[in-house]
C-alpha cells in the first residue's frame, strides 16, 4: 500500500498541478495582477481541500501547512504565464490532468472524511466540495455563475467517485486500495466522456422565452 | 418540552423545505442544469447552518451530517422543477413558509450556539447567520448583490428573534419554550407585515444622482 | 510589553475603524439600505479575521466575540452615512488608515497563527488572509471582482510584513516587539508608497486586444 500512496501523491500533485493551470489561465484572461494571478491558481489548487478541512476540523487546513501544494501551484502559474499561447493550444491535455485531479480530490475527500470518523453523507457531500470547491471559489472571485453548475457532466462524476469509496468502505470490500481505483476510474472516465462527448445535464426552462425577469 | 421539540423539528423541515423552493427557483430561472439547481437548493437550505456550525465548532456541520435535511431540499427541488408555473403562482405560500424558515433558523442559531456556551453576542450575530447565510451564499453564486443587503427587513427580523432569546436566556425567564415560542412570533410577525405592507430599511443616498461612480 | 500590547489594541481599533469605512462608503455608493451597510462595514473590519480563526480552530472567532469591533464598526458606519460628503473628501485618511489597519492585520494575524503552533507558511497565508479577507468578502458581496486582485500593491505588502514576522520568530531575533514593529514598519511603509507613485505590480496580457473570449 506504500507504493500506492506514494502514486496517490504524486498523482495529488499532478491534478494540483493542472488545477492550478486551469486558475491561472481563468485570471490571466481576466487581466488580473500578478499576485491576483497566483491567489486565483493557489486557491482554485487548494480551496476544495481548505473547505472539506474546514468542516472536518482537520485544522489548519492541509493546503495551507504542506508546502508542496503552494510551490507546485506557483511553479504552474510561471509556466502558465511565461508560456500563455502554449498553454491555450495545450487545452486537451489540460482538461486530461484537470480530470485526473477531479477523480483524485473526489476520492481523497471521501476517504478523508471516512478516515475522521464521519458518516457516508458527509463523504460523499466533502468528496463533491474537495474536488469541485476550488474551482467554485474561483468563479465567484472573477464573478461569475460558478459554470459546474450551468453545464457539464463535472460534480456528478466527483459524486459517483465519492459515492463508490463510501459504498465501499461500508461494505468493506476487499482492501481500500482496489475500491479507490475503481473509484478514480469511474469518475475520470465519465467526466472524459462528457468532454469528448458533450453530455450535458438537463436543464429545465432552456427553452423558456427569454421574457422571464430574474429574481 | 418533547412535543415542542418535535414541533420543532417538524417546523425545521418546513423551513428547509421552503428556503430550499427559494433556492430551486431563483436557479431554475437562471437557466442552470439539474445538479445546479440541486446544489442551489440545498446551500439555501442549509448553507447559513453550516456557517453557524463552523463558527462555533459543531463540526462536522449539522447540514452535512443529517441527510433529512438533504432529502428534503432534494424534494423540494423535484416539485419546483416538476410543477415550476405552479410554484410560481404560490409565491405566496412560499414567502410564507419562508418567513417560518426565517424565524425558525434565527431562533435555533442562538438557542445552539447558548448552548454551546457562547456569549450574547455571539448568539446573535449566527441566529442572523444561520437565517440569512443560505440566502446570502445563493446570490454569490449567482452573483447578484445579496438581496438582503439591498432591501426589504428580512435579516433585522431575525436579528430580533435571535435578540430575544438572548435577552430571555440572559435573564432566566421562565422556561426556554415560552422566551422561543414569543421570539418565533415577533420575528415571523415582523417578517409577514413588511411582506404585506413593503416597509423597507431607508437607504442613505437613493435619492443621489446616479453621477457617483462605484468605488 | 503591556503598554506595547496596549497600544497594539489602540491601533488594531483604529484600523478596524478605516476597514469598517471603506466597507461603509463602497455600500453606501451601491445603494444598499442601513442594514447591508452596517453589514457590509462588519465584514470588512473583522471578514479577515474571522477566515484566519476559522483556519487555526480558535473558535468562535474573536470578531463575534468581542462587541469591541462591532461597536467601533456600527460607529464607523455612523459616521460615514451621516457625514457621507466629509468622508469622501477625507479619501486621503482613510486610505492612511486603512494601511495602518492592513500592516497591523498583517501582522497580528501572522503572530496569532504562531502562537497557535502552526508553522511559518500557515503564518504567512494567514496574515495575508487576515489583513485582506475583509476585502475580498466585500468584492463578493458587491459582485466586483476583489481589487487586490487586479491592481495596487496591497497584499503584497501584507505578505511582506508577515514573512518579516515569521522570519524573526524563527530565527529568534531580539524580543517580538521589535520584530512586529519593523514589519508593522515594512508593511505600511510600501503600501503608503505604491498609493503615492501609483505603483502595480505587473498584469500579464495587459496588452492583449480585446478579442480574446473569458472562459
Amino acid at each position: 500500500m506504500d507504493k500506492l500512496y506514494s502514486l496517490y501523491y504524486v498523482l495529488e500533485l499532478a491534478g494540483t498541478f493542472a488545477f492550478a493551470i486551469s486558475g491561472a489561465t481563468a485570471a490571466r484572461k481576466r487581466k488580473l495582477d500578478i499576485f491576483g494571478i497566483c491567489a486565483i491558481a493557489f486557491v482554485v489548487a487548494c480551496g476544495g481541500g481548505i473547505l472539506r478541512d474546514l468542516c472536518i476540523g482537520a485544522l489548519p487546513p492541509a493546503g495551507l501547512t504542506n508546502w508542496h501544494y503552494l510551490v507546485v501551484a506557483l511553479i504552474a502559474t510561471a509556466l502558465t504565464v511565461g508560456f500563455f499561447s502554449l498553454v491555450q493550444r495545450l487545452n486537451h491535455p489540460v482538461l486530461f490532468f484537470d480530470a485526473i485531479g477531479l477523480s483524485l480530490f473526489a476520492v481523497t475527500g471521501a476517504q478523508k472524511s471516512l478516515a475522521y470518523g464521519y458518516n457516508g453523507e458527509v463523504a460523499v457531500l466533502l468528496g463533491i466540495t474537495t474536488a469541485v470547491g476550488g474551482g467554485v471559489i474561483r468563479d465567484i472571485l472573477l464573478t461569475r455563475v460558478p459554470i459546474i453548475l450551468e453545464k457539464e457532466i463535472y460534480a456528478l462524476a466527483a459524486l459517483l467517485g465519492a459515492l463508490i469509496v463510501v459504498i465501499g468502505d461500508h461494505f468493506k470490500w476487499g482492501s481500500g486500495g482496489w475500491v479507490a481505483i475503481a473509484a478514480l476510474t469511474v469518475c475520470f472516465t465519465l467526466r472524459i466522456l462528457a468532454l469528448r462527448y458533450h453530455w450535458d445535464l438537463p436543464t429545465p426552462g432552456k427553452n423558456d422565452t427569454g421574457s422571464e425577469k430574474h429574481n
